[in-house]
C-alpha cells in the first residue's frame, strides 16, 4: 500500500492493478500547545491510509509543506506559495499519469491548501483529460460536526486546534496529543476577516479556535467515519465512471 | 530534534537556541530489485539525523519528491521539474528565515536535485544575505569511495543502486534492503551521455550501475563517516563565521 | 462618484477626500434564456453604486471579464485564467495606491472570481501594507437566502440564474430580465463535483440551477439589503481602523 | 450587436452568423481639464459600434484598463503592465475561438496598448492559426490629420487631449467634452523622449499636447470617416480571405 | 573602446572615466541574395563604433540574436522571443549598473528588436532610476531617407535589404555586400499587414523591399551622418543631465 | 563555415548538407591582468572553428554573455541569469530546428554556463525529440590536465586564468595574451565553497586560480587536441546514430 516501499521491478504490475494513487498533503503549522506542528500532515496521512485500505490504492509519501498564509507568523509555521504548490502538484500528477495511474487523489489536511489543490486539478484536467484528479478536505464534515460540537464555532469555515481538530487527532494520531496542555480559547473573529487579508495574530494569540479540552476520540471517530465514507463513495463513483467509459471504447 | 513534533508554544525559544534547520531531500526513483523507490529519501533523512545530533540542529520533514529526469521513465519513478523544486525550496528558506533560523542546510540524497539546490541557495543568498544556505550531496565521498570499491565505476559522477549506494543503505537503513535480490549489472555508458540528454533506459534495463552484491554495511559506514565529518565541519565553520561576524557588529 | 468621468485636473483632490475605490467585477457567462450574458457585471456594478452612495466612494469602470471555468463551454461564456485576473488586479491595486487611495474594494458578482480576488488581495497586502484591499461576494447572503427561498438549493455554495440570482436582477437591473422566458430546472449535482474538476455541462443543459420562475423583486431587495449593510459595515470598520492607526503615528 | 446583452440560448446561432467579435480597449488616463479620464474608452467603444454596424459584428464589453506608462503619474491615471494585458487578451482570444468566432478584432483607443495588442495577436496566431486576430489604432489617420490640423504636431506619433483627440470626442462622444475648459498647451518634447523612458511630467504639466480649443466636430468626423473606412476595408479583406481559403480546402 | 578586450585589473578605472556602455544588437535574418544574414549585426556594430568614438564610450560585444518574427520562415533567419530578449537585456543593464556605468545605450540594427529594447529600458528605469538606458534605431532617419530615395518606399516603417539598407552597408560594411547580386523587388504590402500578424512570405519571396541596385555608399553616408549626429546629441544631453543632477547632490 | 556570412538564397541548401550548427558560448568575465574579459568567448569561438572544420558544420555567431555568478563582483564581469540564458538557448534551438538543422551543438568556454546549457538541452529534447542537442565544456580535459600541470589545482572542478586556461589561450588565441603580466596566485578555497554560495572575492583578489606564468602554447595544444578529438567523436556518434535511426524508418 505504501508506494515508496515498493521496488522498481514489481511496481509496474501493481500500478496497473491498483490504478489509484493517494497523496496526503498537510502543512507545518502552529496548532496550540497540545498539538504538534505536523498535525495536518498526520491527519492527512492516516486518513489516506484508511482510504487506501478501503479502495485498494497506493499511498504516496506525504507532501509535508503547504500554504500557511494566515498563520505564517506564528512560531513554527512554514509556508509555501500557492504557485509553488500548484506547480509541484501538477508535476506529480503528470508523473503519476506517465507511470500508468488513472486516479490521482489528494487527501488534504490543511484548509489553506484547498485553492492550490483545485487549481492543480484543473490544470491537470486540461492537459491529461483521461487522468481523474480528486481533492478532498474532510468532505461532508460540516453536518456531522454541527451535531457533535458542544461549543459554538468561531467561524463558519475555519476549525483549528479546537474541539474538532483535536478530536480528529485523538482518533487518528492520539500518541501525538497532549491533552493535559489543551486549552479553551474562543476568539472573536471580525467580520472583515472574510473580506480582507487577515493574519490570525490579529484575533488570536494561541492559534486555537475553540475549546480543545472538550475533544474526545469518539467525536473524532464520528467525523472521520462520515468523511471516510464520503471519500470512498466519490472514488468508487469516479472509478466506475472510468471503467464504464473504458468499456465503451 | 524533529522540528515537526514540536509545538508552537515552545518552538520559538528552541529555534533561537538551535539556529540550524536541516532539510532532508531525496526522490522517489527506481533503484533496482533490492532497494525501495524511497532509497534517496531514507538516506537523506537518516544522514540528516546523524548531522543534527552532531551539530544540535532541527531536522525538518523530508521533502520526498525530487528532480528525476534521467530515470523518470523507469517504473515507479516520480519527477518534479527544476523550477518547481527551486521555487519550493526558496519558499521554505524564506519561511525558515522569518522563523528565526540563521542556517538552512539541505542534505541531499539524490544527485538530480543538485542543480535545483544550488540555484535555490543562490536566490536565497541574494534576498536574505544573513541567512546561510548550505547544500550537501555526500561531500568528500569520491576519495573514500575510490579506496573502497571492488569494481570499477560505470561513470565518474553517477553511482546508483550499486556497490556504493547499497552499502550506504546497509549502514543507514538496512531494514529496507533485500540483499537476496541484489544484482550485478555494469552498463557501458556512452561518451555522449555527458553531452546530450540521455535517459538511462538507453544504456540500462535495471537502473543498477554496478555490482550491488558486493555491498556491505562496513563500506557504507566508511563513506558515511567521512561524509558526516565533512558536513559537520562545514556547518561548524559557517556557524562560527556567523558568530564572529555578529560579534564584530 | 463615477471615477472615469472625472478629469485629471480635479480628481486628485477628490481622491484625497474619498479615499475609497470600488471595482465592480463580474463575467460574461451563460445565465439561461431569461438573463443576459452580462448578468454578473450588471449585479456587481449596481451593487457597487449602492455601496458607493453609502460610504462616499469612487466606482471604477467594471472589469467585465472573469474566471468562468465551470461554464466556459456554454454558449456565450468567456473566461480568463486565474493568473491573468490576479496579475491585472494587482496592477490595478498598485496604480490606485500610487494615485493616493487607501482602500481598494472589489465588489464581485461572479463566484468563480473569488480565488483570484483573494490571491490578488494577499499579494497587494504583502507589497503595500498600508493599502486596505477588500473583496466581497454577497457577504452574509446565505442566512437571508435560506429564509427566502421557496425551493431547495441545488448546492450549498452555488446559486446561478435561479430563484435567487434572478431575484437580485429583478431588484438591481430589472430591465435586463425577461421573466416570460424564465424556467425551472433543478439539476442533481453529483457529490464528486466538489472533489474533481466538473464542467457544468455534465449535470445541466440550461445553466439554470433552480426555479427562476419564483424570482421576485422583493426577494432580491431582501438579499441586497442584508448584503449592502454587511459591505458597508466592513468598509466602515476598515476605514475607522485606518484612521485610528494613522492618528497613532 | 452588443454581445453581453445576448442570452445563452440564442447566442450560439448568432455567433455562427456574425463570426466577428470586436473588443474596444482603451485606458483610464489623464486627458487635461476638458476631457474625462475615460476618453480612450469612449472613443474605442463608439468607434467599435460604427465598425460593427458596417460589418455586422458583435461588440464585446470594453476592456477599460490599459498600459499607461507615460502618463501613469498624472492624477487619475491607472495603468496595467504589458504582461497583464497580453495575458488577458490571449485568454479572451482563446475563449472567442472556442465559442466559434473566426475574427477577433481589437479596436484600440490608446496608443500605449499597441505593443500588447500586437504581441497578443502574434501569440494567438501561433496557437490558433485559423483565428484571424486584428488590432486597429486609427489606421490611416496620419494623412488626414496632417491635412486638418491648424497647429503643428508636438510629436510625430503622439497626439493627446489636443486639437485632434478632442475633435474625435466632439464627433463620437460630445456629451463628455467641456470645451469651455479646453486649453492650448504645446510642449517642447525633448529628442531623448524617443530614446529613453520619459514620463510625460518631464515636459508637460497638463497632459495636453496641442491646442484643444481648435477642436471641432467636423475635424473629428473627417478623421473617423477615413479611419472607419480603413478598418472596414481590412476586416472585409480578411473575411473574404478566410472564406476563399476555406473553399480551397 | 572595445570593452571585451580590457582586462580586469584596469577596467574599473576606465569604467569610471567613460561611464557609457554601448551594446550593438542586431539579428541573423534573411537579407536577399546580396547581403549576409548578419547584416543587422554588422550595421549595429559599426555604427556603435562611430558613436563610441564621438562620445568616448565602451562598445560591448554585439548581441547577435534578435526578434525576427516577420522573417523567421525565410532561409537562414534565427529568432528569439521578446521575453527572452527583454530578460537578457535587463540582466545586462543590471550588470552594467553594478559595474559602475551610468549610461547603457543600445544601438539597434533590427526593427523587430524595438519593442524588446523599449520594454527592457522601462524595466531598468523602474529598478535603477539612476541608470540612464537609451535605445536607438536610426533616429531621425525618415526625413533624410525621403530626400534620398529614388524609388518609393514599400511601407512607411519597414525598409529591408533595399536601396536604403544596402546603402547603409555600402558605407559601413562594404566588404560584405555583393552588388552584382543586388536585385529590385518592390512588393505590394497589403493594408492588413499593419493590423494582423503577417509573415513576410505572404507578400515577398526575396525579403528585399525595394530596389537594392540603386544603393550607393554616398546615400548610406548621408543617412548615417544624420543618424550619428542624432545619437550623439541625445547621449550628450543625457550625460549632461546626469552631471548636472549629480552636482546638485 | 561561418553561418552569419551566408546569404538567404543559398543557405537552405547548405543547411541540408551540413546539418550541424555549432554555437560558441562564453562570457565577459574577469581573467586577471594578462587575459582579456572575453577570454571564454575567444576560446569557445576558436575551438568551435576547429570542430566545424573536422565535422563540416556551420559556426553560429558567438553568444557572448554568460552566467557569471561567482565572479560577478570583479571588475569587468557581466552576468546574465540562468533563466535568461536557458530561454534564449531554447529559442535558438527551436529556430535552428525550424531551419532544418538536425544537430545543435553548444561549445562552451565558461563553466558557469553548464547548468543552463544542460537545462536548455533537456527542454529542447522534450519539445523536439528529433533535434540532437549537444553541450561541451572541454570533454575529457581532466585526465590530460592532470598529466600536464606543474602546480597542484586549487579546486577539483574550477580552473580559471591559470596555468591551464592561459595555456589554452596561448594555443588558440595567443594574440590576446600578455604573458609579461601573467601572475602566480594560488588561493586556498574553503571547503564550504562547494556547499554554500561563495562569491570568489571571498578567497581571491585576482581571479587567478594558479600559476599563470607556467602556461605554454604546448600545454594548451595538448589539452585542446584531446578535447577536440572527444567532441568530434561524440558528434560523429550522434550523427551516425541519427543516420542509422532514419534508415530504420
Amino acid at each position: 500500500m505504501k508506494f515508496a516501499a515498493e521496488n522498481s521491478f514489481e511496481v509496474k504490475q501493481k500500478i496497473s492493478e491498483k490504478q489509484i494513487a493517494i497523496l496526503p498533503i498537510g502543512a507545518i503549522e502552529a496548532h496550540g500547545p497540545h498539538l504538534p506542528l505536523e498535525t495536518d500532515n498526520l491527519l492527512a496521512e492516516r486518513l489516506s491510509i484508511l482510504v487506501a485500505k478501503r479502495v485498494g490504492a497506493f499511498v504516496l509519501p506525504t507532501l509535508p509543506y503547504g500554504q500557511v498564509w494566515s498563520l505564517k507568523n506564528f512560531p513554527g509555521s512554514i509556508t509555501v506559495s500557492n504557485e509553488s504548490l500548484v506547480n509541484m502538484l501538477v508535476d506529480l500528477g503528470e508523473s503519476l499519469y506517465n507511470q500508468g495511474f488513472s486516479i490521482f487523489s489528494m487527501v488534504n489536511g490543511h484548509l489553506g491548501n484547498s485553492v492550490a489543490l483545485k487549481e492543480a486539478a484543473r490544470k491537470l484536467y486540461e492537459r491529461y483529460p483521461d487522468l481523474q484528479v480528486l481533492y478532498f478536505f474532510y468532505p461532508g464534515m460540516s453536518e456531522v460536526v454541527s451535531s457533535i460540537r458542544e461549543t459554538p464555532s468561531s467561524h463558519n469555515t475555519y476549525f483549528h486546534a479546537c474541539e474538532i481538530e483535536t478530536s480528529l487527532m485523538l482518533y487518528l494520531a492520539p500518541e501525538y496529543v497532549d491533552m493535559e496542555r489543551a486549552i479553551c480559547d474562543i476568539p472573536v473573529i471580525p467580520l472583515s476577516a472574510d473580506a480582507t487579508p487577515t493574519p490570525w495574530e490579529e484575533f488570536t494569540d494561541t492559534a486555537v479556535l475553540g475549546d480543545a479540552t472538550l475533544a474526545t476520540k469518539e467525536k473524532g471517530e464520528k467525523v472521520i467515519s462520515v468523511v471516510l465514507d464520503n471519500i470512498v463513495q466519490v472514488i468508487e463513483e469516479v472509478r466506475r465512471g472510468v471503467a464504464t467509459y473504458k468499456s465503451n471504447d
